[in-house]
């Protein structure tokens, strides 16, 4: 099933989504979706047998289902009559009984949001790695520690590396708290449909909520109320994906002024021609960063816009808002993706001018460390007391910090292995 | 050239802006530009002669040039190798010389974006007079004026269309403010290349400038000096498209609510099976509102990108701010169209309940000429004063108001027919 | 200490938030911290002594300090030689000595975010325990389920009340995970003067780590590393208040529909010459609904703008975006605090009209229960089957959902009391 | 009348913007359109009178009006009592008499808007004759043109300024377009209340709409059709003000980066003490930049909250979106007013390190005229031809590009004396 190119003139770098949160793939976590509630519904006796779903729709179906779509307000009306007709066996009547078109929706795009949030924590992984790395490598790399542009008191690249680290690992910690959460509640949110099917009325509705917690629990999603019009799930998506955005976003900055010409003391990693000009053979643009920056400027506008649908949520089902929140995902779900494969490219590959870091500090040396010049004279000390102590690069307490963000990360890889 | 499909399963209606903003139109926009160019070399006796771009890329080269992008952080780097390569003729060694990629991006976006504002335009036509009619139809045609959720005084529905009708107009005006201009500048702005291929010292510069003239002339562009960094050009084109979908979310807002059963004075135009339902048989939801109002919610955080990119542009070509905006232009673009074309739906084909309108006007009437009972008491008159003016429904000047807005769009129809 | 209004006629309600992010109460903060440090390099034996800071800046300190922060870009170097100037005893040259102004700022922000988070909390323990009561009395309210505006199945308010519910419940989940972390850095994050002071060559930097530990502990933060331009924890709280006037935007929207003169299930509690109207005597606004969807409309953007600033973090101090944060937050902290207090009030004091939810349902109970008719028929029972189920009113698993939401609840609240 | 402190901690700077927008500045505005309403009713004859309402309410009174403001949901009720209370003359008790409360807001709004875009107009005025000035005086000053933050091709100093003043002349254009117009509807927007009071049922609505002209007139504010719930004139305010601050903003970029000592080309004018550190005793920190870059940072989502209030406005009048407006236009006007004061300040005391500029461009030079070889050997040229051109510094077409730009903004200048 491949139709969507997975490539974009208007996105360079899209392709590295691959599948995720494609036409295809929501398509496919749709049918999964249909497959896991029929399932759940032979499994309890309520529908005399199931049916394969695998492989009835495909990508050729998109342009039909797409437009249905509109007329329905949603894909799944057309869905549903597609895998009715083709599926066989004596479930195929029953697909879809029970469910309403959002539960599919949602329940789809959680199983895809929660496939970009596993490539995600991947490429977090491998970036808190390489950070290691670079913290440990650099913790005597002298550099300028600069506030408001402006040269202030030294730090070493390990320290900056660890600071990296730390905001990585606060995206990871977002992440990592996201619930992904079936949506199954028919109708009104009341699985009045489910309980009707089931007709045990001496369940008081107890039987339709086990039928959902047994599809929830056959397509690996936490079981929970259904949330048709309370979307704090998606917004809190939303909300890591730009935690993630952001935390790249300040690496690409730093590396992005770091290795201007006058400064050249970061080098993205060379690729295959990566950075070329048009016109200008010489030139090797930050591309990498470029395109992080690119990825951390457009991200929180669509994070609000999963809130603001959230905010406007009302009856049991929006008219609009929620609508909203499909393509807002799946644009912000892709580029997230994407970001965080460009991000363990450029942190693995990373290139540090370690000289030309120690020449810029050294020349303003002066300037670095006027700070301990007015604290030693507040002291009471002498100037030459400065060069009898172990900081004689006034690095304060980088050491520790650097071994403090190290073993941060280390105890949430080995948790995550 | 056709690859991308036009419809999408994460945004219902989305093959209603047809080619507009594909990845297509934009790289045949991006041709068309080296075309203008080309000629423009030729016709001036810079190059020794054109040749024909038409049909050199097809949208079997989409991918390989979207890849391409991601490496040399643009798409122009691949296409111009591949123009170069496939074209014919004296003039084909010339294509691109003199010009930039981000003229080649950025001028290909604006004919893109012109072609939407055309589109858009045609559709705001027809919107006006579609109101322009149920503004004078329902002149007369008493309903409950609402503040704040409640019944205030009474209006008619003409008049409700009358203010449809001025929120249109102003969305229209924005729109005819936009000035298209091309983006002619070289590596950096001051159009060196060009003025090295010219090599005619004694004009200092000013045959450069000519050179972008033509090319802006041959594109039916406007000419302006070179804005690579200065982007308000864009932000204006963000900020009219979004004013149109400001004017619509208030319409579909407004039908919304009115079509609700309880109150039921509006109803969507019936299409085939629109608005059905996966479950519920008797359904005939509010799609088109539904879809428009979806529009109006995401679409001003995406114009909000635009402000900040350009509010973050940098040096003589920005690194990061600049990429954010394409794919935010086009998801705004082809969203304003096809939000348009729903909006001329829906309101071509909008049934008005005139007699409930009355029934629930006449119900709440007690209610909604309190405010009459009150000034006419505050005026020292006597109650039944009332039964003998004129205005017995208390509509105030709504006649005059109706005839205002629905003169406004005559003068604009007849001025852009 | 009091200069700054505490109601704003922008923002009608403002003095809800009493001092919560006042400029008093952020500079009591600053000067709280100032105090901590100052107390804890007393402790350590660093400084001779410490010194009282209790009263000596006052809010007619502030315009001076708010001048002056403009020309030092923040407003600690005019507070901190304040403090020196008035402050008495051994410790007042030691004040702020080892700090950088960005550790006043942000930790005085900090501790002014968690006086707010604090008082939210206690208002959504309200609001939970508001809701726990109707979704219990409301369990068998049948009342007319809606989605896309139109009538769907039935539901009860009881099952509304619980959605709602479950909406505060996330609300206040994120607001649990909040850490409210100290900044204790100094200029480039490497407690560099911190060390200097202590002077002990020997623990390598540890000792000022345990400075910065011991004012976290004293000011009841968390201890954590420099976060300068790491801005994970600021968004956090961005999103989490956010979180919550989405929840409370949720709520207000179905009561303003609800409350619609045509529907009247619902009314806002009747204050004393609440939703009066300037014009029209009769008139009862939904006052509280509506300025909380107000904040719930202008809460999204805000807690993007930290985002954003978050994602242009650079170098070891940013120059613009952190600025970007101080006012972000303030509006956002009051806004939220204000909501608070205007939901509780809201929801404490709602008023539900049985009788009309019932006769709306009934008169609709074709449509309500369209779905339960094709359900029976597809699953092959007689239509009168339906009168024999204990569902008589298709409530489908509306009673555990209650119940489980209620559950939920009481756990929370034994949690947090 | 004064009270609310013309300073804020939370945005340094804040006091540039004077009373521009202060809750005073808004309360004094609406007292001004109740004057020029009763004015109009007097002038016409509907009233027997008008009655003087200068310095009737006072800062005293602000508390008070903002307290009962969430009770009626708006200040102007309480307004309203307040003036008939105190006023004196037989037009005393006409006061508001036609009027809604949305209108002496909106209006009241509307004029302070209008007072903030003639205190920003006349500050790009000061800046585009600076940058005259800049562009100008550095026509011939060579510099680093810098794309993707690489050298790329040279430019002069005066270019940049020149682009700068093109960004800026932009926004003064979106400026130019605002219309200011009253907001005279009556409680839906009718004038039924007007012509109610004028009581002549011959002029079926004219002379009430009449009325509103001739209060408008008085205002100096364009007449227009209520807009109630149709708010393109606010959304264009937001829009405009943010193409200012976009400017700004890029503005900023520029001299920060500039600014860096590893760069040194531009440095922020001195000032009294402007830009010291806390704790460094040498740091002059580019703060005017820093402010500027915050708030062009900040403003986006402002104007990004007017679009979405528009795009939700509902009914005849807004529940929710409307009161959404009100500080949002007032943190983002009084932020322009005072970037605005801030961007001329930082440009007419630019200092430009002409030398540096110079030395680093010569130590890029090959790769600064790399595409000027490329272009030469394209063209079949000798190398040591490029010295026998009159463009031996590769500037392409700079001077005429200058030209135009100052052309333009003459022309501006002259049009707006």
């Amino acid at each position: 099933m491949r139709l969507t190119p997975v490539s974009d003139l208007f996105w360079p770098g899209d392709e590295r989504a691959g599948d995720l949160m494609t036409q295809e793939s929501w398509l496919a976590a749709m049918v999964a979706v249909e497959q896991a509630w029929l399932d759940a519904l032979a499994g309890a006796g309520v529908a005399p047998g199931s049916a394969s779903l695998a492989g009835l729709v495909r990508g050729g179906d998109l342009a039909e289902l797409a437009t249905g779509a509109e007329s329905g307000g949603n894909p799944v009306l057309g869905l549903v009559a597609m895998l009715r007709d083709r599926a066989d066996g004596p479930g195929a009547a029953w697909i879809h009984r029970g469910l309403t078109s959002q539960d599919v929706v949602d329940t789809g795009l959680v199983l895809c949001l929660r496939d970009v949030a596993t490539r995600v924590r991947s490429e977090l992984r491998a970036q808190a790695e390489a950070l290691v790395v670079l913290a440990d490598r650099h913790r005597d790399t002298l550099m300028t520690g600069r506030t408001l542009t402006q040269a202030a008191v030294p730090i070493t690249f390990g320290l900056k590396a660890a600071t990296w680290l730390g905001g990585i690992l606060d995206a990871a910690a977002a992440l990592d708290r996201l619930a992904f959460r079936a949506q199954l509640g028919g109708a009104a949110g009341t699985l009045s449909a489910a309980r009707e099917l089931a007709h045990d009325a001496a369940t008081a509705g107890g039987q339709a909520v086990s039928l959902a917690a047994g599809a929830a629990e056959r397509l690996g999603l936490a079981h929970a109320a259904p949330w048709h019009t309370s979307r704090g799930a998606v917004t809190a998506v939303g909300d890591a994906f730009t935690a993630c955005t952001d935390a790249w976003g300040r690496v690409a900055g730093d590396v992005l002024t770091l290795s201007r010409p006058e400064i050249g003391e970061l080098t993205e990693p060379a690729g295959g021609g990566r950075g070329g000009s048009s016109t200008m053979p010489h030139k090797r643009n930050p591309v990498l960063s470029t395109l992080l920056r690119r990825a951390a400027i457009a991200a929180p506008p669509l994070a609000g816009t999963l809130h603001l649908a959230s905010a406007l949520s009302q009856d049991e089902r929006s008219a609009g808002p929620w609508h909203a929140e499909w393509a807002t995902l799946q644009a912000l779900g892709r580029r997230t993706a994407v970001a965080a494969s460009q991000a363990t490219e450029l942190l693995a590959g990373l290139e540090v001018d370690v000289d030309r870091m120690a020449a810029t500090a050294r020349a303003a040396w002066v300037d670095l460390t006027a700070e301990r010049g007015s604290i030693a004279r507040f002291a009471g000390r002498e100037p030459d007391d400065v060069d009898k102590t172990a900081d004689a690069d006034y690095l304060g307490a980088s050491a520790p910090l650097i071994d403090g963000a190290i073993a941060r990360a280390r105890t949430w890889l080995e948790d995550h292995t």
